[in-house]
Formats: C-alpha cells, structure tokens, sequence
C-alpha cells in the first residue's frame, strides 16, 4: 500500500478545518514551538517508510518515553514489577493523586506518571550510572546514537515540576519509592526531556510490531509475550483519561506525549509516529489523534 | 490447528491447581448452580466447531448481553449514541456510583450497569414492545429461535436490584433517563437473565469476529466500523476494573458476566465462550480468565 | 435587651446592599414565592417576643423539620441510633451519594438527606400511622395545633424526588433502609413540606435553647443531655457544607431550608427564626445567614 | 467549684476500663513515651488552678501548636487569611490529598495539616526569623519564657514526613506556597515540635476562654471577634475526622495532637488540658477524650 498518497489526502482533509488547542505551556521550552508543525513517519517491519511534512525535525517525546523505561525495567524484573504498579486504566486525570493515596501507593499503570515515577525508582535500583544506562539502552533499540536526553527540557520540568514532587512524596510514604527522591524525580524529569524526529520516533519503537524483535539489528529486544503484554498496557493506558477515545477511534495500541507527538503500533505490520503541537484539554495532540483516525479509516487497518 | 486438544490440555492444567471463588450469591437462582461446571466452545468464522465440557448446558449469560443491547442501540442511534454514555474505562468497580455524579449522569462506558441502564432506555424510546423486540434481534443475531429471557432470574433480580434503581434514579435526576424508572429496570433485569450454552453464546457472538457479518445469515448486523468499535470498547471496559488485567494476560476483546460466562472475540479469526461459576472478588469468572489465557499463550493468538 | 430595634438596624443596613441569589426552583410550588419576603422572630426562654417584616407568613421550613424528625427519633431510639447514622459534617454537597457509598450506607450525619431518610425510616418502625404521629409530636413541642404538612408540596417533592431515591435505594442496597422504600420517600416528603412562620418556628425550637424543656408547657421534651447533643450536630451539620461558615460568622448553633429559612438557638437564651428566601449556591438563605451575622456581632452573643 | 475532686473521680472510673489504642509510632521519639502517663489541668479565667496525675511532665503538643499559628496568622493577615484557607470541615482524614486537589490547592481548613503549611508559609512571609519570631509570640501567650521548639522531634518528623512534603508541592503546584518548600517543611515541623506541660498548655490557651485577652499580661492577643471565630474553627475541624463526636460527646471547642495531648476552652471560664498518650485510629487521644466527656456531663458544662 502506498501510505505517502493516503498521507497526503488526509492532511488535505485537516486543513480544511480548523486547527484548535494549544501547546503546551506549562514549562517555556514546550511552549516556544511553532504550534503548525506536522510530522508523520510510518517504517514498516519489512523496511519501507513513508514519510510527511515534518516528520525529520526533533522534538521533545515526553511521557512517550515511559514505554521505552517500562520496557526496560519490565526485561529486568519480569512478572515481579507488578508487584509495585498496576495494569489497568487510570480513569483519572494523569496527575491525579485521588487514586494513589486509594491505592496505597501503587500507581494504577506505568504511564501514568506516578507509574512512570516507580519504574524510574526501579531503574535507579538496578544501575550504577542510570540516565547513561537508560540513554544507552534506547540508543540501542533505535540503532541511533544520536539520540539523547535535553538537559534544557529536563531543567526547566525540574523547575516546575511540584506535582511529581507530590506524587513521588506520597509514594515515599507508602514505601513504594526507594531511592532518595532527588535522584527520582531527577532521571523522571531527564526521561521525559529526551528528543527525537517522527522517522527516529517510529523506528525507534519499531520493535513493538515485530513481536519483541528489533528488525534492523535482529536483536530480541524483549520477548514477544512481554512485547504484546506492553501493547495492551498502551491500548488501555496510553492516552490517560482518552485511552478509550482512541481505541474507539483510532483502534491501535499507542502513546502520546504533551510534546504533541504519538506513537502508535500495528502489531506484525508497522509503527507509525504523528507529530502536531496544539493539544486538546486531556493533554493529547488533536491533529494527532484524529490523523490517525482517519488513517486507519481509510486503511481499514485496526486490531480490532 | 486443533482446538479440541488444546481445550483438553489446559483444562488438565487447571485441574492441577485448586478452583477458589465462589458463585455469585445476590439472588437465589445464580447461587444454586454447580459451582463446578466448565464449558468451552469455540466457533471460527470459517464454519468450525471446537467444544469441551458442559458446552452444552444453559446458563445466565447475565452483563455479556449488555453487548447486545450496545449493538442495538449503536445501530438505531449511530454516534448520537455517545451523547449520552461515554466510550472509557470505569477505573472504579462496576456499580459505582461516584463516577456517576462527578460526570453528571453520564455513565463512562456502556457496559458497566449505569450505562447499559441508558442503553436499555433508549432501547425502550424505539421500540413498541421493547422486550420481545430486543430478544427478536437476539435470535436473528444468533439464528437460535430458542433463546429467551428467563423469567425466574429477572424477577430475582429485580426482589435486590436496589443499586440499579439507585443508579437509574440519579441518572434520572440528572436528565438522562427518559423512560419511567420501572420500566426501565424491567428491561433491564430481563435483558441480564437471557440464558444460553457456550456454544450459543460462541454462535451469537461470531459476527463481532466477522466485521459485522453474521457468517450464517451473511446478513451485515452492523456496519464494519462499528463493529471493531464495539470490540474496542470490549477491549477497555469488559470487565469491570479488571479490563486491565484481562487485555495484559489475554489480549483478546471480550465480556464478562456474574453467571461465570466470559465471550471473547479474535476478530477476523473466531469466537470463544468459556463458563466457570466460581468468581474472584471482582465478579469475572476464575478459571474463565485463567483458561483463555492459557489458550492465547498456546495458540500465541492475541490481538497484539 | 431591645432587640426590635437591632432588628430594624441591620435590615436598613442590608436593605442598602443588593439582594442577589434565587429562590429554590426545583419544583414549582417553591419557586412561585415571593423573593423579596423577609421576616425574623425571636422567643426568649422568658416569654418575650421580638419580631420583624413578614414574620407572621407561613413559608415552606424544608430541612429544618429534620431536627424534629431526629429528636423524636433520638427520643426513642437513645444511643442506639448512632448505629445507623453519624454525627460527623458531610464536608461534600447535601445530596451526595459519594460518601454513602464509601460508608456503606451510613450516613454522615441525620440533617443531610440520607440522614434524614434514615431517621424517617426509624420512625415508620416506631408507628401505625407515622405521618399523623410525627405531626402530633410536632404540635405537642410547638403547642400550636394547626401545624401541618402541605400535601401540594409534597407531592411536587415526589414528583421529582429522584436523587432522594437514589439515595434510599442505595441504602436499601447495604441494609440501611428496612421499610418499603415508597413509604419511607412518602414520609420523608410529607416532613419536608411542613409550614410553620417565623413566630411558629422560633417558637416550635425553643425547647432547645431550654436544655430540652418546652416553656410553655413546662413538659420535658428531650432530656437536657440529648439536647445539647442536637445543638452540637446542628452546629457541625446544619448548613450542609456551609456548617464552618456558619459557624465561625454567626456562632450559633442552626439549621437552614432550601425554602429560605433559618432556625438558630442560643442556649439558655433564646430561638431566633430568619426567613429570606433567595439562595446561595449552597442553598442557603443568602439574607437569613447575613442578618445572623450581623445580629450575633451586633449583641455580641455567639456561644464561642 | 472544686474541679480536683471531679477529676479524681473520674480518673477513678477510667481506670476501671482498659485502656487501649497505641502511642504514635510513626516517629521513635514519639513511640518512646510511656503510654500509661496521664495528666490534666483546669486554669479558670479568675485565676485558679487546678490539676491532676502527670501534670507538670513535658509532651509533645503537636498538632495543638497549630491553633496558636493561626491566631498568629489571623492577627496578621486579617479576613484576607481566608482567601488561601477555608473554615470548614474536612470530613476526611487529616492527611488527605483528594480534598486537597479537587479544591485545587486551597485546604478546607487551617487545622488539617495542609492548612497548617499554609499557614506556616504565610508565617515565614512575614518574618525575618520566622521560628525565633513564632515561638517568641507563643511565649508571650503563656507568659512561660521556657517554652521551646524540640530539635529532635522536627529533626525526626522531618525524616520521615513525605506526606507533607507531598502536601506542600501539592499545594505549590496550585500557587498556594509561596515560600520555599524546605523552609515552609522545616518551620511546621518545628512548629508541630513544640512542648509543653498540662499546666502551660492550659494557660497558653486561657486567652481564648478569655475572648482574646491574656488575664495575666491583660493583653488582648486578638480581638474579640476573632476570638470567636478561632474557637468556632476548633470547634468544627479540631479533631480531623472526629470533630462530630467530639463536639457531640463533650461539646467544647478543642484541638487534639498525636503526641496524645487535648486542650478544650469554655469560654468565658476556663481552658482545659488533658494528656493521655494512646491514640484510637483516628489520631485522638482515647482517655483525653473519654476524660473530657464524662467532664462535661459531670460539670454540666457544655456550651450547648
């Protein structure tokens, strides 16, 4: 199938309407990109790409970066990391607290970001160098050695970020944490800084719709039951309080991040990264979503 | 592949370790059942047949029919629908009603009481005689002239249904009950005590595996899109605060119900209905969960 | 003390503020009063009289007969009472099923709603003719024999008493209830509708102010221990979430009606009645509430 | 009155029961205290003193010190102190982050230990030496130059208080700190550290039974008005989520601590202060409160 053309066709069809929302404003960096960017990468587990508008400009992947940290700490515990976080759907804000102090301290999944913040207190555990081994790691998976954390980015959450302060606090208390909570929040901030452009962000994840292997390297990544494992982990917790909305819409496993970007996953088929920075009330790029509604409309392409 | 020896072999596997839970206990009627029954059938789209156990025996099939009523009402309403119930995970157990006033009368998704609740009053603006014809579209759906309510169990139900009639007034309160409250509890009550065996509900629920088309009838019950967006609300809400849980070790969508049956969808290849009377603490069937999957690692057959 | 001319002092002072607010509007027979009414009237335990405006108008006393309701209940009942009811503040709005469900089924306090359909319930137990019953207790404390309810309002009350339902039916659910739920919502309407005017009302409550006596008839309607128990849950619980406002402006113990009234005891003094019946947000007499404040400030008379 | 007969008396009948519950564990400092130790004392307005059992034995005051940061904070900020704290009720435990988020960083009231960060905060905008300044004013109070901060109970409380500095970023999050979260966690817990004995805790707060003036020094330390509304708040929101009962059973206005101390005011006669280090679950002192009931039912003496 040629996806260049449906590429295009669709984006016709966007800029038809209006383009709502806003960037995210809640740190400078976010808030200074130009908010009429548009990129789309889809790379195939059989080596082709297609590509579209500004699809090889980098930008910051934030919470999307939680699937590579899960993936990670998931090969290192194996069933044993259920034990600190849950696997199911927040039906919550992202942020809330409400569910964790009902909980006692166990995030409800890893992507929200008080399961973001135990999978962080995790990987600290296992490493000496954490933010290097990390960093490595995705380095790996991708085949890109550029790739790396923005220390920009990571200053400027640190400077603002008094709500994972809160959560990894409360978590503290209920002896879910372990690390000092500096250091925490420190490797939590720098995840979520790092960058990437829509063609690095699918390759990169590529691995996911190969069933745990990494096609270019040939490398077993994680195996293929933790490989689907993470997809249904995405499917119903990938888009906080609208993983719903776009499994009913969309029909794909997948991640977003409030740097507008979303990663989405075919199983056996391809990955496929949307970039567009104005974002809806729940945290999601509209433009984002609704591109790959249309995308896997028109393709017909959905698990279900 | 042959299923018939996969059955057998898990349910050896089961046999090994204990069978905990207990049957559900509300009412009489479901309370006097053999705690000990197990059922499977599975149906492919292409016409084959793979049972074990008491696949032949009746059984309330109870909250699974809620995906009936869903189907019915998506059809007559189309996105209109939406207005009134919402398409996300719960995140709290299945009779809150918390969620409920904090969104205004709006249930979260339609398979949870509260929403089929509205399901069931739309269903009842539509029709003349709302009862016999829903149960009129349940027999097309399934080509089983046979299936029906039973009675014994709806007015069981209905001597207890204080939480529901709880829900129904609140939702009334807020505007979005249309009908009169008895006569929406009374269709309701009925539409949770259909009975059927596995292989009927297997049966019935083949056309969600076939995009829409019932295989024997080759009649469209619902359009292509709409049906993978019932298998995906399947996927975030079929099983109460435990969607999770089942999506992480299963993969398949699917629906539960109290009377220990669960129906499970591998779109484009199969149907599956599996019945085990004894529930955990969350009200899914035990060794139903744990059977299937057992089955989506064997046949490594899930959607992701 | 002359309390008339304080009287006519603070309303000249709020007469030259505006009037906001909106008379309750839920059902019709409440919302076709006069906005604009005021009236006041003091009763010391000595037999002096002061009042003010439209205090010799009946008006609708609403919640306020849920402490008569609970002193007859607690009467009959002594301690055991507080197995089915707390006396704790509800912290969340009058009609909220969120803390019910998290108590299962106990209510907070007996002057929220579920509260006051528990005590309802109690009093249905205790009676033939519970209506006619609690009606008489009524007269007996005010020594006023016309005293009655207002079929109109009730039956528009019952006409759209659907979250009450809920609220019943929720309790039912966890054992709380143990009439038929229609009686129990019959009563607890008829209760609510009660007319009494400022005068009646003031002095049907000064048995309060008097450690459980009746003045006028020297009968001893509750003994001085339970007495000042109710003063104290009126304090914590009488102006739903507004009980800390109330209480740190005005001091007194009290209790208000949607239908504008206002009910306060100082003990050992007085009963003081406002009615006003333009609402805040809150559903609380925004004039009532003010003129307290202003006339505990003004005789520098609060039990703190 | 001769208060020392009845508190032998009573002590008596105490005895008689056992006595339950547990010290507070949760810091060593505080676990290390003997458990059986039991201590009141009663100062009257016009000078009289009467105590009983370990009544000159320092304690830790804990949460009671928070009263005496409000009075401070009123005294400065004036009604403006509300915009950044509320008056009412929590109804929820002390410690509670749900209420905290759904009033988006504003807490119920300033005797919940959000509050109290708060009003701490609004402390330290004020002073240059915040702690040397806070506890220079509650020596003034109590006309006691000894009273001090303990070092090792802040230091302890501080290595394990993550709850708090859950709170505090929280409440950053919103914009409702405006200091430094280490400074705003190490003036409360500093605060909270503060000791006292029965006698000096009783005289520190005989001001408030006083309507804001001090009968040794005759300085008015707040106005009358404020006096007022500080009792009606303990009134209210003194015992977490025990303030009902509390009021109810002993019908005074009171603040509890975990180090197991209560002190309650009659106004216009006397303060009253009880210590009994075991704690029921809410936090309370059981005996302190149990004391403090069949005190008032014995005195007759309630302000109801």
């Amino acid at each position: 199938m040629n996806y260049n053309h449906i590429f295009s066709k669709i984006y016709d069809t966007l800029e038809e309407t209006e383009n709502p929302g806003e960037v995210a404003s809640y740190i400078p960096e976010l808030k200074n990109i130009n908010p009429n960017k548009f990129g789309v990468h889809l790379t195939t587990l059989d080596g082709h790409h297609y590509s579209f508008g500004d699809s090889d400009e980098k930008f910051s992947i934030q919470s999307i970066a939680k699937v590579l940290a899960l993936v990670l700490a998931y090969q290192l515990e194996n069933e044993k990391l259920w034990e600190r976080v849950g696997v199911e759907p927040s039906g919550t804000p992202f942020n809330s607290l409400v569910q964790l102090e009902y909980d006692k301290g166990i995030p409800r999944n890893p992507l929200i970001n008080a399961g973001a913040l135990v999978i962080s207190d995790i990987l600290i555990s296992h490493f000496n160098e954490p933010k290097k081994q990390f960093i490595d790691f995705v380095r790996k998976v991708s085949g890109i050695p550029g790739i790396d954390f923005s220390v920009k980015i990571a200053d400027s959450e640190k400077s603002v970020g008094y709500t994972n302060a809160a959560l990894v606090n409360l978590m503290k208390s209920f002896g879910n944490i372990r690390n000092d909570i500096d250091d925490v929040l420190d490797f939590y901030f720098n995840l979520c800084s790092i960058e990437m452009t829509c063609k690095e962000l699918s390759r990169t994840f590529l691995f996911l719709a190969g069933y745990g292997v990494c096609p270019y390297s040939n490398e077993q990544i994680i195996n293929a039951s933790k490989s689907k494992r993470i997809n249904a982990i995405m499917q119903l917790c990938g888009f906080y309080d609208e993983a719903g909305e776009f499994s009913f819409k969309v029909g794909l496993p997948g991640k977003s991040g409030v740097g507008g970007g979303i990663i989405a996953i075919h199983p056996d088929k391809y990955s496929i990264a949307v970039w567009s920075p104005r974002l809806n009330k729940k945290g999601n790029s509209i433009r984002g979503m609704k591109f790959l509604e249309l995308f896997t409309t028109e393709t017909q392409a959905s698990i279900f």
